[in-house]
């Protein structure tokens, strides 16, 4: 059953606030990209180890420089470039970005039942992250995702009236065992018809940083179909981070073990390999869900802005792109070897600090004593920013239940120089003893 | 009382249609772009007086290359432009989007009670319109428009389950005395407070060219204001073609008739007066509809393109705006000529058929005599594309009550040079005629 405390506040009972919609009664309160902002502007000495940006420093200025000179060299193409594109996308870009993700993958279209009418352009990955949720979910029903998960999204969902139920991970992501179990407990509740969507972060999570073995990617493929009774479940790939590799091999996409492609909704973007300025991310959705999630994308922005789609098209066709994303793996490879290496030395000594080790993305998750309380209010987020670091509060990365961690840090290492990060985790561990002590 | 004949399809009664979301069942049918879209490649011969692009020839390939070069000829601010922007958008350009309008308007900041904290940039005004409609509407609310009225954002209420309700224009635009009468009619039935928003093109309307004179903009701010009994009803100005101004002077913003500015929402943009591939927007709104509009777009794409606006903000910055429009104005200056010639020449002799002359804008707006219906199965439709013209039919730029007149036709002379405006009228002028022996 439906309880009150699962709704979102105010979901049935609640007047119009202040004459809003009830669904910008759900927007809720401020962010905590802009409380953790306030704090850093106070203080500018800081160093931010919160902010989930890329890197200045390797953003891709020269590549855009040539590509944008390529298409103006040709009035027509700099033209068109200016004018209205479809709202489905720029079709050289959409056919560049499948054919990546079928050389990544080692498939061809018919092995994954893919084509290009089923790839979309969108406002970055989050875009599409929104388009689908607004097309699949009703105020009230449940996406299933990781404890700790991506807390934009969570935000997003919650915008739309939508309740998350997280289920563990581990250092390999969802734990399949842990989602059928979920499962299990909502079709007990009469609930197992809301569940529409399990969402992942396939390659090294925001904020925990692992990502999903080959193994278990199919087992939730296989779990989404076998539990799909209800309703249709979809599985939601955000692949927000697969360029941002620094370790290891690449894995194929948990799309490429759903041959059939109907399960498996999958979400990609430039903002973080190339430059989220430029804002052009993608969805490979399955065949029913293209129509309508163009008729919402219609609707809100009429199509991702025509020039930037021409880029980064060009940007692909030229070759800039690659070598790119090779500069820029070297520079955060230093940064996270330099997190890694500033956590040895300060944190491991710290009794109950403990870290997975990624291998790629731009964050590591910290688990500190359960006695420490990290949230905004708790005793370690003002020693912190008074020794001079900001981190994210971890209790800001669960879904609505269960109830969240309150002793993990979420330290992002994009932005900063490798002697700031250890500035930053020396302040860390100094504000981590004192409470401590 | 609510009826469910006026409710949007199945808004309280109909079961979830292939495991989607209600409001993906709200998004209805093929846009008419695509179905228009279909007859022009099936012939390429065809003049489209149809779709409302800008014309290709007057996009500013030059304006944007020079600020382009500007913006990359410091690696700093090249860089800005490929970092992450922030939700409400770049500052110096929306310190300038708002410096444009008081000076047009003669206003100051204080005298409009305005901020630049109150302007947010969007993709394009569509945008705007969206995501204020989404923050101010819940299903079956109402807006009051035009009968016609911008065919597209009827489609994004209905996407919405938001209910339209027409009033009659004349060629001033929206008649206040119609608003009331609606307005009267609303209470009556019990539904007031289910108004929440007066929607207008101020300026050469799409589809109808007319635009709304200074004496009828203060009126309708009087009576939104004194209608604002059950709940606040605002009153939405969307000021799309404000720049495209062939003949006259300009007129005072709707928003500069409202000195508290609590009741416009006004909503520029720079695709039609600059590039729609650029694809920027605006809003000025009222204080206290900012944070839950920006809450709305944070979900939606987390801000629009920071290159983009740092590259409007430059076109500006540098002097290139005004004299791009200038240019595109002489150019569309001659197509209206052209059209309202050929109109002139060819229309007129034919009994029954009529337009205003709009001096502004991208469209004309034919009466034609009432026994033909302009409908894609009526008896011109066809008979007009055989003879090499493709017009939108009147009956998709009507809201959903009451009944839209079957008699009208859009025409749009952006896109096409003078010798095929002639062509298209001439092959329309046979059809007609033809429909009519």
């Amino acid at each position: 059953m439906l309880t009150h405390s699962l709704l979102p506040h105010g979901l049935m009972t609640r007047p119009h606030k202040d004459g809003l919609s009830r669904r910008a009664g759900w927007a809720g309160g401020e962010p905590i990209a802009n409380v953790l902002m306030a704090r850093t502007l106070a203080q500018p000495e800081l160093v931010s180890l919160a902010a989930g940006f890329v890197d200045p420093e390797t953003l891709p200025v020269e590549p855009t420089r040539r590509a944008f000179e390529a298409i103006w060299s040709d009035p027509a193409r700099a033209r068109a470039a200016l004018q209205y594109g479809t709202t489905i996308g720029h079709l050289p870009l959409r056919e560049a970005v499948l054919d990546r993700m079928l050389q990544a993958d080692e498939k061809t279209e018919s092995e994954l039942n893919v084509s290009v009418e089923q790839v979309v352009v969108t406002a970055g990955s989050n875009q599409l992250l929104y388009l689908v949720s607004d097309t699949l979910l009703d105020p009230g029903d449940i996406v299933i995702c990781g404890a700790p998960s991506y807390f934009v999204y969570q935000g997003t969902l919650t915008n739309l009236g939508v309740r998350t139920v997280g289920v563990e991970i581990d250092n390999h992501g969802l734990i399949p065992e842990a989602i059928e179990k979920t499962l299990a407990r909502l079709e007990r509740d009469g609930e197992l018809g809301r569940v529409k969507a399990i969402y992942a972060t396939t390659y090294y999570d925001n904020p925990s940083g692992v990502s999903v073995p080959a193994g278990r990617r199919a087992a939730m493929i296989e779990l989404a179909k076998r539990w799909s009774r209800e309703n249709k479940i979809y599985l939601i790939e955000d692949a927000a981070y697969r360029e941002l590799r620094y370790y290891g091999d690449d894995t194929a996409s948990l799309r490429s073990f759903d041959p059939e492609g109907e399960t498996v909704i999958h979400a990609g973007t430039f903002s973080k390999s190339f430059s989220p300025g430029i804002r052009v991310g993608w969805g490979v959705l399955p065949p029913r869900l293209v129509k309508p999630v163009l008729a919402m994308k219609g609707n809100i922005d009429f199509g991702s802005p025509h020039m930037n789609q021409t880029l980064m098209a060009t940007v692909l066709e030229m070759g800039l792109f690659d070598p790119h994303v090779e500069r820029l793996r070297d520079s955060y490879r230093t940064k996270l070897d330099a997190t890694l290496g500033a956590a040895d030395e300060l944190l491991a000594p710290i009794d109950g600090v403990q870290w997975v080790r990624p291998t790629g993305g731009l964050y590591v998750w910290l688990r500190l004593p359960e006695t420490i309380d990290t949230g905004l209010s708790g005793s370690l987020f003002g020693r912190a920013v008074d020794e001079g670091v900001l981190y994210v509060p971890g209790e800001y990365c669960y879904p609505e239940t269960p109830r969240p961690s309150t002793n993990m840090i979420r330290l992002s290492f994009g932005i900063q120089s490798c002697e700031s990060i250890y500035r930053g985790i020396e302040a860390l561990a100094r504000a981590i003893r004192g409470v401590l002590s």
